[in-house]
């Protein structure tokens, strides 16, 4: 365990002055890295975070390559479905794919609440060795329930999300029964990761953008913020992100997180006065740019370190997840730019 | 032809009042409707269109079924790349899939002026067929330069754009020209649609929403504009359309069409005042709303109009094209109630 007091990350969670802007990436730990495809083998994800002592090298594995100021859980965002039984696998280069989408309020009784210590024991194992060895905060994670909802309802990963918004919909009970399981889900998993050591949660609700305000704000918001009021009396930052979430970022701060993810469709700053000044924000590199030169990378870098104006609460982050082409020494020279800026 | 001062559609393009609020839906001809499903047949849609008798009927179909305000020519945005010979198909259930992607400045070389008229002399014949034939107006299309470019770049459809984000940012001047190249394309297929009855036309950029508002701005726009100026002296209404670009709308009005596309993330009020006043606004209704049952789908059709106030200059439409598990009986409703409203 780090102390409170000492790390950037942590303080930039708080809105405290930090030595230096933090930095993470999210999939920080994968594909991008040759160490990860050397250790991790071909299979399912799922059958990889069975192993605590890989999952703990992987999520270490960048925090030594690239010196970034959080370590975040190997892991899914549907481990917990995929623990209590709903079937579901995740194939690679594909995602999530359930073998018996959602359909009917019938469906309901396929859920059940998870038992962390006896469902996810090697999560917890995991969450338990890293805490040991981590020399910076470790952050859990889980899915939101809209987008873990979408992949139950879809059967994998959608565009439209056209069944998901079918039944949000036509059948708010059945909807409102799902949400809330998926919710106790996502809560019973992120409790039990931080009392095995995590320092902060992540609550990925990584499609919410696909959603209108308003049917966010009525069919959506209400359980995100259960989960995070849910989770108050840890004392652990809990962030809140999704793609594409332009219009919904005001909405995502008032579900209560204390740290908000943006991606690059909006500049920091602007999303910070959406979001309000009493949060922190986190973000906001194009991954896609760090597939070019550096000194593109470089220049795009230092605009949002600009953006953000040094103001404390900011933790620098991509916009979305590290693309499996990026070279690694891209994102350590980001990390060494951010640390030095 | 229809008389341009009576046709509702046209109307409202130019925000003229109009008898009532014109709709027509993106993707109307298509895989929702049985008809279509037995006229169609297997194969690719790039041979499909090499027919001008079927494609005629095909773009009638959902005109006679719905009673929509304006029929859209039944093709595809990559027929103009796919005529000059770049190697591009359509796969049913996947999208646009290029054999040998454009990968560097030599791949300009693959690239020439489009003759409409040798190149696709189908196309052509199929929009005089039309308007010969139609009792509404006849809207034309062309992808945009950077929906185009990600085609041809990634090899198929993309979540990332990383590619050709990577190309955009590495080497601009690769990037004007490939852009400056479609430009052309997109520029002589739709000076050919109108010459031969197209009395409107639409240009998709059906993806510019990936991107921030800066790199829009300032590695998108100009071409964009370009398209649009060289349009003008044909005086059809010229439209202009994405998905998630609420941070883009005032530069997608910027580049200068008539009629900017809105899709259902952004309220069309909050939408039509960051396009400006002096442009009519198109959509916006969820698509995946229509799989919902009709009172859903009658409530938030309703709020559009309502939002929309009765103001000349709104074209009723779907905030995406129309998904292939809809009910056409739900469209159908959808015109009657938006003529009635």
């Amino acid at each position: 365990m780090v102390a409170p007091d000492e790390a950037p990350f942590l303080l930039a969670c708080r809105r405290r002055p930090s030595p230096h802007v933090p930095v993470w990436f999210m999939r920080q730990a994968g594909r991008a890295l040759p160490e990860y495809r050397a250790r991790r083998g071909s299979g399912s994800i799922l059958e990889a975070i069975h192993q605590p002592e890989l999952v703990a090298e992987l999520t270490l594995q960048p925090v030594r390559r690239y010196g970034v100021d959080a370590a975040i859980l190997f892991s899914d965002i549907v481990v917990p479905v995929a623990a209590i039984g709903f079937g579901v696998d995740v194939v690679p280069g594909t995602g999530p794919v359930v073998t018996e989408p959602f359909r009917s309020k019938e469906d309901l009784g396929r859920l059940r609440p998870l038992e962390p210590e006896e469902d996810t024991p090697y999560v917890v194992e995991a969450v338990r060795q890293l805490a040991s060895e981590l020399s910076v905060p470790l952050i859990g994670f889980a899915g939101a329930p809209f987008t873990v909802a979408s992949y139950l309802i879809e059967g994998g990963p959608s565009r439209s999300h056209a069944r998901t918004k079918a039944l949000m919909h036509a059948e708010p009970s059945t909807w409102w029964a799902l949400l809330d399981a998926l919710a106790d889900l996502a809560l019973a998993s992120l409790r039990s990761q931080v009392r095995a050591g995590a320092q902060a949660v992540q609550l990925f609700d990584s499609w919410a953008g696909a959603l209108s305000a308003v049917d966010y704000a009525e069919l959506v918001l209400p359980v995100t913020r259960r989960i995070f009021d849910g989770l108050a009396d840890l004392d652990v930052p809990r962030i809140h992100f999704g793609v594409g979430t332009g219009e919904l970022l005001g909405l995502m701060a008032e579900a209560g997180p204390d740290v908000v993810g943006v991606d690059w469709r909006v500049p920091i700053d602007v999303a910070w006065s959406r979001i309000g000044e009493d949060k922190a924000v986190q973000g906001n590199l194009d991954p896609a740019v760090c597939l070019a030169p550096w000194d593109v990378v470089e220049t795009e870098t230092r605009k949002i370190l600009n953006q953000a104006g040094g103001r404390p609460g900011h933790v620098f982050n991509l916009g979305h997840g590290v693309l499996p082409d990026t070279d690694p020494a891209i994102l350590e020279r980001v990390v060494e730019l951010v640390h030095n800026a």
